[in-house]
């Protein structure tokens, strides 16, 4: 049965052989007596005189081989010679450790003590042993011999644990009547968010080219998804799926950002109907923080979350998740991912200014904040806080006697007024804000509406958290803080991201295809952008942002009017948009939904910093794929045929 | 709470409402006196002048709303005025139907009794009626309104069960302990297979290309992924995952075949240690006709055929499926895919012709052969073969008396030899043969190594049987005919799709990581390539095949002698298999996988002939979407941040 076959190479075996019989994560003291084939790969054993001792690794767990080299047995002692990390197959009988050999866990009251062994591959030398979590080598090389760096059970736990989530994400959307439903990954480039993948065809069409008067043969180019959002609008317009989820791969071309990846997994959810949910039979008011339609969507996302965290971390999460309003948010933690652990709240001053100052203020539409690192109540921070550099927009005073009837007066964040602040009036805003000797005062000031995702002092309040963290003063909760932040301004001038391509014109905060608060929507007909929250939700968990969703625009005219009045987009730039429109008035229902990011999910509940150890074979921060050597050239004849040609290649045509 | 808002189009509803009680495909007579909130798409009604009736349709069902004209319910007549297809929202009350007024199933017996209602969406002038299936537009304008033809049930049904399918393959496989591992989309291109779609990057390297001898900027590309075909192998070489899979998104960029998609779903599988199977216990020997490793997939694949079957079908498959070589396909049924569901099987006529005919045929290494449709056992198909179009390579005789005695002699695919045959050796063929007058003969000459995926006498097989189909004299059994076709020839010259990147070498049959039988190991080291079996599968049923795979090649050497000796790959066209020829050196398990094309089995469960009536978003067979107006143009100035221009656009350089 054991045939070997002449190859060229006698180090792998090439002939039939038999099916095993057990994995090494299972066999334990209940077989003792059994015969047993195995297979795996082989580790740095222990060698004696006697009997040799052996690890057998494969991916469920480890089993111990015994061979005896007493006669008999000489061809078994050849196992010694086999090189570490081989394929190999054993025949073997079950034997229980004598007792003070045991180790803990089932297959560690075991060995196999070996009758046959057969060499399937060998192994050559290896450029690290992933067997040995004390000598790993730097990232690039692990990167580089990825699946060898994926032999290591810290990384591949991390895959395992990866399917079982999806899988449980899979079941419990299943169960709550979602389908799965595929959509294009080869899309039309369509100008709604971050920079997108074009895949050229060997299609083209005869039209004149901008850049060219003459006409020409222009090639033709689909675009990756960005994100499945127009597909899965499209699929709930079309009534056919009432709740559609998908495990969808998108795409984004983006600057090599830290920890992005230009191919990303995100659970996708969408739904019709979404509503305001249940009324309270009594008043027919809607209950609590959550002022906005989608409250369908909050449900299932808060049972999904909570099946996860208490299958996975067998932590319970409370029956409703936290809301908090942006306005909120950044008022308070000076950031719209808010991260909760701790406190150092950020305090608005203006109120407790004098009248004539706090006027000058509000005429400015601007309030004077802070954060006060009490010596009391807040000790471990104030080593962290002093040792913390300013930032750029604030101001930091330590309250001591010396600086206690000035330290107001005396920033130069205050407006003019300021300057006029009386002692006594610095000593009442002492005494409101329970100043005492050697606390440490954090200043700022800013825009009475807030804007963007952070201000000056929510990064100081991180900053400080970190240090002390660092220093070994503050030990911050592992205990998972979720929260729903909501009522987002519904446009932005702010993003920087964005700006590519806004061109100055006023863009959406998430996409303009998010619905207003029915609240706002006569502001937003009135002209007053800056005023119109819209019906989107992120949820944020200790201070990372890892999903958001919203209810949508279903209304034909609305969604005509953000395109055309309030994003001013040209006839070109609406036209991706058109076949949106024309559902939208095809009885389109009311809808919502979110995507939540798997990969920065499977990070959190795996421990890790970097999405890279989640995933089987990342690419690095600037998208190089350092196993598949990708990206790669190609010869200019292959983009011939896409009717394309290297920019500084050749100018001669080969037709 | 049914507050409006003052929008500047009066049909959508943009303020809050509450949440739907039920679902139109569940409410029942158990429902019956319940208040109940549905929300759906009104359809055409029949108007009285007492009540009304509607339909109300939502993704799960249909009920009936009454609407009573009487007096104090002015304001509920005006749904009567609400366009057909657009999204209401109904409060009212469940009542029993008259028995004479039921409708079978279970919505059939209830009716709701409108108490109010909001327009949440209403539907403008649509170009076609979903609900009207009596009046479909044609395909085009289908595709283009996706999203109202997705609303007609029978579509929507075939998304929903692929959906359900789906789910039962996962469920399936992770009960047998395989994990699903995303793999790259974006990865390196390779020349495996088919032609590949390419992704510029906006990174470039300095170099010379081929067409330019001065060194210029040349930019980088990623390829889609044509499958996960080296990534699932190096994660099995990895030993991270025992058993892989996933439902891979594919592309491949053909020209527009019939029913192909540029994007298609796999169910992706990979197994560690596949072996020959277990053997029988006395005689040690392997069981039954499947003489080739990867005995485990094949065990998967059966049981998640059987499960999919029985669930989605309610048929029991048998406990193993029927396997058959390559060589007796071909030679019985003229095609490595053969619909065993009907006779008409090929026989081999060459054993029969005297002896000094029979060798010359032997010494150019052809067999003749022939089809005999018998106007006694294959009444059903005289017809059709009669009525059928001569093969070009076929010749095709009516067994009267008068061809009695010379048919054989007289065709003119026979060689020279034949012509010799005596009236005796014709008279003993006729009975060798048992022909009878009447029957109807399709002869053929082939050589006699079967090669590439039909012959003359099987296409004509299937195209009689399909002709006598269309006549009504033949009707094909239902039943699924499963089977595996094994013991292919590893390499081929036919394979005309291939030489594009062969140009006349060898290729693989399937892909060059496919291991030969052990058998012909030393046929292939000899050189003799034309002899080498692979350890490939295919799995067929009823003339479709669904899937496809192999043991793979787990021997370094004997992948590069695969590589180097029988493809001659240049060491460029090889340095795309770098890694994993390393890989395969750092001690990698024999493995082995498969892929089943899951549109196919979907088009096939949903007994539709277009993988397109599976697919949410389909493209047409020229790779078009109609819905989102892909492939389109794309600016040279977008261009030119790639690296790119087009190729017939501007020369002028713009930086």
């Amino acid at each position: 049965m054991f045939l070997r076959i002449a190859t060229r190479r006698a180090f792998a075996h090439c002939a039939p052989f038999p099916q095993r019989s057990h994995d090494c994560g299972t066999l334990n003291a209940s077989h003792v007596g059994s015969r047993v084939i195995l297979a795996g790969w082989l580790l740095p054993g222990r060698k004696g005189k006697l009997v040799s001792f052996f690890p057998l690794k494969d991916s469920y767990g480890t089993t111990q081989l015994i061979v005896n080299h007493s006669q008999g047995f000489a061809e078994l002692s050849a196992l010694a010679d086999v090189p570490v990390e081989s394929s190999v197959l054993i025949e073997g009988e079950v034997r229980l450790r004598p007792q003070e050999a045991r180790r803990s866990g089932s297959t560690g009251e075991i060995d196999v003590q070996v009758e046959r062994f057969t060499v399937l591959n060998s192994a050559s030398t290896l450029p690290f042993t992933p067997s040995n979590p004390f000598n790993l080598p730097n990232d690039d090389l692990r990167a580089r011999y990825r699946y060898l760096d994926l032999r290591r059970t810290a990384l591949s736990d991390n895959i395992k644990k990866r399917s079982q989530v999806a899988h449980l994400i899979r079941n419990m959307l299943h169960d709550q009547a979602f389908l799965e439903v595929e959509t294009p990954v080869l899309l039309r480039s369509s100008p709604e968010g971050a920079r997108e993948f074009l895949v050229p065809t060997r299609v083209s069409v005869t039209g004149s080219s901008r850049s060219d008067t003459s006409a020409s043969e222009r090639p033709l180019f689909y675009a990756l998804q960005q994100s499945p959002q127009q597909p899965k609008q499209l699929l709930i317009c079309s009534g056919g799926v009432d709740r559609y989820f998908q495990m969808a791969k998108c795409f984004r071309d983006e600057d090599g950002r830290k920890d992005r990846q230009p191919e990303f997994t995100q659970v996708d959810l969408e739904m019709a109907y979404v509503s305001w949910g249940q009324t309270d039979p009594i008043t027919s008011e809607f209950s609590d923080a959550w002022r906005i339609g989608g409250t369908e969507v909050r449900e299932v996302v808060e049972t999904l979350i909570r099946k996860i965290w208490s299958r996975m971390e067998s932590i319970t999460l409370p029956d409703q998740f936290r809301v908090m309003t942006y306005r909120e948010a950044m008022t308070r933690y000076g950031s719209d991912k808010p991260d909760t652990r701790f406190g150092l709240e950020i305090i608005n001053i203006t109120p407790h200014l004098p009248p004539d100052i706090r006027s000058a203020y509000e005429r400015n539409e601007e309030v004077l904040e802070c954060i006060i690192v009490r010596k009391s109540s807040d000790s471990e921070f104030i080593r962290a806080s002093k040792a913390c550099k300013d930032d750029f927009d604030t101001c930091h005073i330590n309250h001591s006697q010396s600086t206690a009837q000035t330290w107001l007066r005396d920033s130069d964040l205050g407006c003019e007024a300021l300057k006029g602040l009386t002692t006594d009036g610095q000593v009442q805003m002492n005494t409101a804000l329970k100043l005492r000797y050697g606390d440490d005062i954090w200043l700022s000031k800013r825009s009475r509406l807030p804007k963007g995702g952070s201000t000056s002092l929510g990064r100081v309040r991180l900053h400080v958290s970190e240090l002390a963290q660092s220093h070994g003063d503050f030990t911050i909760t592992k205990d998972p803080h979720f929260l729903w932040i909501t009522e987002f301004p519904l446009f932005t001038r702010t993003d920087a991201d964005k700006d590519f391509l806004a061109k100055g014109r006023w863009s959406s905060s998430h996409h303009p295809f998010t619905a207003p608060m029915w609240q706002d929507i006569e502001a937003m007909y009135r002209g007053d952008i800056e005023q119109v929250r819209g019906q989107h939700y992120d949820l944020v968990l200790n201070g990372m942002e890892i999903g958001g969703g919203s209810v949508r625009v279903h209304d034909a005219a609305m969604q005509e009017y953000i395109f055309e009045k309030v994003l001013q987009l040209s006839d070109q730039e609406k036209a991706p948009f058109d076949h949106l429109l024309h559902a939208l008035q095809c009885g389109a229902p009311p809808h919502g939904g979110i995507a939540l990011g798997f990969d920065r999910l499977m990070a959190i509940l795996c421990g890790t910093q970097s999405i890279r150890d989640v995933i089987a074979f990342p690419k690095t921060s600037t998208g190089t794929d350092l196993l598949f050597k990708s990206p790669a050239t190609v010869n200019e004849d292959v983009l011939y045929q896409y009717g394309l040609r290297s920019r500084t290649g050749s100018n001669t045509d080969k037709a």
